[in-house]
């Protein structure tokens, strides 16, 4: 069950480093293999750089009675991300320019960070600034922020090719379920699955990252690698809550990754709608940048900044399930089975339509016939008239009305009687990635 | 009349050879040339050849008591087509083995076939299943299935150029209306139109073939020179039922047979539909097949598979008529006109507008016009500001919103006073039907 | 007030030659500069020449009591325009030939001229041909029909560049509101604008023409220049009435000018309608033939031949407001304003995003933000993601559903910390514009 993978994971204080990141990638890490990599502080990611490592280990604000008003112990969104060390008392003014809210949702904790910009803060229910009456207060944080590490898990599954799918989710954000839980929890579902199957054509490379900086370094270390290798990938986010799916387009936005996803799900009959790329998201802003343009979208459910409590502590349990979850996995799987099976032909006999019965494809007797005979007599005289050595199975898949990996089976059929020959593009493709 | 001739054509047994289509071309021969050509059993048609010829003379089956329980000379589709020769005592199981119904149709005769696996069957009303109560019964086929020929009508009117209009229908369904008796009689009615129209600028060529092999037996002996001749051509098949028309393009789609047929339907205001090519269909499937892509649609009205009683005997004298025939001949005729009118200019005069009034194409008081007036004066200042030696008269039609047609005369008037020049695009569209 | 301005001009009898339109430029040009250019007659523009200058001073029709039925004195519709002088009397029967009426609009008297055919003849409304019983008419129309010249108008604002906007209206509609003395009301308007705000990126020229035969000339002089010199233009036309603007596309249909105006329109939030071009229209008929096909649309409201008074009397006073008017003067002036502030930049970042918090151009603190620290984020970080040397504002401006000139503050922002550079596109546009 993920469900029980969340609570483990959920109390966990994450940030874009520290130990709260590498005990969440060892307990997604039980499942599947997921190597765990350092880099120091102050290592260079293009225009930016590894900030300093932070660790708490207590945070309180109490009233001049004693008693805690705000207890990092309760809810780790409590102390406001990167917080420094302090320990002092603080006029009710002083407090109160620390302390951040949120008037329109007056009972959430708001999620506030500043990594690049040394202050601290507490976060609280608006509602509850009227506990606030007394004049000085007592600020307590006790925690390091130093020189250290940021951690990136890394997962690798060999296929028969060097081509990659990446799959990209983020373990920076502390106690929120859709955003972001459920991304992790997805992503170590399919990985598992994909474990598990064996037999695949593509590699697979799974990234666990700090948003932002995490997707930086990466790249900045692999980045001219991944523009040879990546013939599509998925930022795995906001994967656990709503009816209906959401497709963002990657930057190019007619890469192999934006037509095998948005094939599965116009095929799958479920509600989904498509996102333009743009620079509001999470690391496909960095897998799609000009100096990139990596073949990446995101498949998501509900997406970030379009449900209420988005980036609150009511981003919680509640708004998440284990079915929302599996069906996310399952439509990833469905994409990935797409991808593994697509391949494009040239059919070998251009004058007429080849004589299928001989060749046993084909009912000798001809009048009325089976819905199941019609579906796969379609699916072969499709393949035959269209398998030009430019349209792929997911294109001929679209003009069937069906799912591209039902046209697996009967491609080999009409391949092993020698009507069709299987084209290599991945190199055509990747060049034209790098070009486009 | 068209139905006349309808009644003398529907009992005949036609089939893919045999004395069945000679006689049905004989009597579509009384009012045009028809010239009837034979090919010898073995012929090789790419993958294909040409099967044995098949002629019936007698087929039944009669009960134990001599009665006789199905009888070919009752409707001709009782026999399975292309049947071996059979005589015997057999058992109800072996003859249920061989009998064929619509349990979805109970009171149709289906329309069955074995033309390239020796077998014989009959076909009857699912609803007279009940009879077959004996435990054993006669079966009488006396029918010949020996080399013989293949029989293909082919017409042909010269025009001022080699350049062709290919009109191609088929010959070989027996006993049934919509599909496909309708198809010859529409296409012998344009035949003769042309015949008697004269002055023709394309040569015209018309077809009537046994289906996919008569296609792939003609293209096998003229498809190259086809390459390089028509201009465009239309499959004329499923003509005489349904209020409303359907176009279905050429595989390249946007040949200069789909941009006729399109703009003629848009224009016509009558109720149409454009279908997409697709390799389930009737010859358009050779005449496209990628070492063709003849510029070849099929112009029909409710067509193949979209009514309830398609491949039955249901598809009889009942669900077609003189008018829906009549009118399709005349879309026909509207397509073949607006092509035999169409032609591509260039304006001599490009800097500002020419000075009309003085050529008398132009009113010399301004002011308020009448309607006919506007027609006019519209047809001309489209026709030189649109014709840039690259849209031709449908283009500019199209964005008037009249027939290619109309523009003719204001054309004409135009290149006598010299502010249009022809432009011979012919070589070109053909060089272009052959790289495309 | 632009209407006050209207009631002086309104009475003047324009044509395309005479001192109508030299005392209406006189009258415009008392708030801008505005010079007036003579041409002879018989000064050949391309296919057409100057014609004669046409001056009256008084015409009427008396019945056989004296008694004036038609005045010059009361409309100047009354008279046709470029009625050759004529004195003497006619029949009933011969004067009905000279008399032009509108069935259709029993009370409008229609607007006609004869500029390129000798002749004269008198306007009236429908309803009063009852009135004309007598058998013989006075006719008298004391006017002057000789060699002399076609006045233009011109204006020229210098820019940064040589690159050159333009606006272009006409001035040869005698006594009609819509159409047409919206159109240079409102562009003179325009011009007074631009002439006040100064430090101008394109220069501006200001054409008050004669319509068609000034388009023409000026072309035969200017044309060639403007080839490779005009960026964007505009007919200014029918400004006047009607809730809806109305845009018709250049030819070339992709213009700049094109791009812009429909970019402000439809981030105007106003109704607005798109017409493709078409040779039913004014001076863009010249501006866009084939030998010139200058970058230039026309931006109306409520379009000729679509209100029902067009082009005759009843296009009065009362179709036309201050507000319309005013409302299309500063629907011009925000196209405009884009088009100053539109510039293509590349991002000179391109692996991964840049650190905006360190350049002050992002709150060093994440979470929640305001709606106006969002749109400036927004404005931003599109700027940096789709600036790649070929999307200009307009472009990115689409992107964000904002108008173009708002990106202008952002863009010079990220000018400045060198994260843009900007891209000089005139010259290549133009080249475009050329061979396109």
């Amino acid at each position: 069950m993920l469900m029980d993978l969340f609570d483990r994971l959920f109390p966990i204080n994450r940030s874009i480093t520290g130990n709260g990141v590498r005990e969440s990638l060892r307990i997604l890490g039980e499942s599947v293999p997921i190597e765990l990599r350092e880099y120091k502080t102050g290592t260079p990611c293009f225009d930016w750089e590894v900030p300093k490592e932070w660790n708490v280990r207590t945070a309180y604000v109490k009233d001049s009675h004693g008693r805690k008003l705000i207890d990092f112990a309760d809810n780790n969104l409590h102390l406001m991300g990167y917080s420094v060390p302090f320990q002092g008392i603080v006029s009710r003014e002083e407090l109160m320019a620390h302390l951040h809210t949120r008037p329109d949702l007056p009972n959430a904790i708001p999620y506030m960070m500043s990594y690049y910009k040394e202050n601290w803060g507490f976060c609280i229910e608006h509602d509850r600034l009227g506990e606030f009456t007394d004049d000085s207060y007592e600020v307590y944080i006790d925690a390091d922020l130093e020189d250290g590490f940021m951690t990136i898990g890394e997962g690798y599954l060999p296929g028969a090719t060097e081509e990659e799918i990446l799959l990209s989710t983020y373990v920076c954000h502390p106690s929120m379920a859709i955003n972001e839980l459920s991304g992790p929890l997805v992503q170590t579902a399919v990985y598992r699955y994909l474990a598990q199957r064996g037999g695949l054509k593509y590699s697979y490379r799974f990234l666990y990252v700090p948003e932002t900086i995490g997707a930086l370094l990466y790249l900045s270390q692999h980045g001219e690698r991944m523009k040879s290798k990546v013939a599509a990938g998925y930022v795995v986010t906001c994967t656990g809550h709503g009816e209906s799916f959401t497709y963002k387009k990657s930057k190019r936005g007619d890469t192999l990754a934006d037509k095998a996803a948005i094939h599965v799900l116009k095929q799958s009959g479920k509600p989904y709608e498509i996102v333009e790329w743009n620079p509001f998201g999470s690391d496909e802003r960095q897998y799609c940048s000009e100096g990139f343009r990596l073949p990446v979208g995101s498949l998501m459910r509900t997406m970030y900044d379009k449900y209420p409590e988005y980036h609150t502590s009511l981003d919680n349990r509640t708004l998440i399930s284990e079915e929302a979850l599996q069906e996310t996995v399952q439509m990833y799987i469905d994409i990935i089975e797409t991808l593994e099976a697509n391949e494009t032909y040239t059919c070998l006999h251009i004058y007429g339509e080849p004589k299928l019965d001989k060749r046993g494809l084909y009912p000798y007797t001809g009048g009325n016939r089976t819905e199941e005979q019609k579906r796969r007599i379609a699916a072969i005289t499709n393949l035959i008239a269209f398998s030009d050595g430019k349209r792929d199975l997911i294109d001929i898949a679209e003009k069937l009305g069906v799912v591209g990996s039902t046209l697996h089976e009967p491609a080999l059929a009409l391949e092993q009687c020698g009507l069709l020959r299987k084209i290599d593009r991945f190199s055509f493709d990747l060049a034209v990635s790098q070009i486009g």
